[in-house]
């Protein structure tokens, strides 16, 4: 397939395309071939909404979570607990949470997880300003709510001693079964952990 | 998840890409926020070259496939048999062809198949400007190179009758089992197809 692209401009934009993750030649040349069929309209909006994203896109000088504003929206909600902050890893996260309507304090985005394997260590994450926010005062409780991976439990590890000297409460996410899971499919660990971390049954 | 992007500027690229053809709204944010990683440059080239690509991008004049200029590559290629027609569906199979390296004619591409129930009738296709080619003269064989579906089958079809008034040789590529494939496998139409187009045995 390599060199019987009909045309330079066809072959640009399938290579942009493939260079995103997940999506192969195959894929690219498909997504492509569907945007010349379609009206010049939405065509130009995917294209100058990613330029404009590009260049436009603020993140929050407080949580780091992404915003058009120099402060995000939940961070400038009046209504929302400002003593109760969440660590999350992403900007995901920050809507997985937001999804279950469940939680109605702050965040704090790191923008990844320590991972020496991938060269990743505490400066390159959003730590020091979670320490300062912690140190200036006015936040209760910190909870943890990173990957339940060796990377996410380093990195709430770290982020554990960090904050020991500080007058806050510091709390991680349960890990247990998942709503809906049988409880032989599970892996050995998690069982365990569910049953260390029992909770007062409720009718 | 709807009301919960952080950024208006997020939300527009997130909802342009969901609308790209088996892509949801959480691959979509998966493909944003990597290309929120890279640098300017990468985004600008993916959002540039799909705004080039529909302003810019030519259908030959002669075969109708994609093209950069008023006449295709193939088409302008004197190496290339001018008297032999490989009719397809879309760029795509001219590109599938081509990478078999087998095939050293020229292509007319259609543009779709005949699709009562898609309100695809023959007069949507470059139908008539193939007669117009074979009318001309100079082409000595229309090689009809379909999906083998019904669609594939009725638009080969009605290309025949059109065709059968002027003195052209029309083949159908071959039908039968996939290099690689059990014949236990094999639908029984394909089997019988195989049967009873067989060809001598080359050793």
């Amino acid at each position: 397939m390599e060199n019987s692209y009909p045309s330079a401009l066809l072959e640009d934009a399938v290579q942009a395309f493939a260079k995103l993750p997940g999506i192969g030649k195959k894929t690219a040349l498909r997504l492509v071939l569907h945007l010349l069929r379609q009206d010049s309209a939405q065509v130009e909006e995917l294209g100058s909404s990613l330029i404009r994203l590009k260049k436009e896109i603020k993140y929050c000088e407080c949580c780091h979570n992404i915003s058009d504003t120099g402060r995000c929206q939940i961070c400038s909600d009046p209504r929302r607990d400002q003593e109760t902050v969440c660590v999350v890893e992403n900007i995901k996260e920050v809507m997985a949470v937001e999804g279950t309507r469940q939680y109605n304090g702050l965040y704090h985005v790191l923008g990844g997880l320590i991972s020496p394997m991938e060269g990743v260590g505490p400066s390159d994450l959003e730590i020091d300003s979670l320490v300062k926010r912690v140190a200036e005062g006015g936040i209760k409780e910190v909870i943890l709510a990173l990957a339940a991976t060796s990377e996410g439990d380093a990195t709430s590890f770290y982020i554990f001693r960090r904050l020991s000297a500080y007058p806050v409460r510091i709390s991680v996410i349960a890990r247990g079964i998942a709503v809906g899971d049988e409880l032989e499919y599970a892996d050995e660990v998690t069982l365990g952990r569910s049953i260390m971390n029992r909770t007062p049954f409720q009718s």
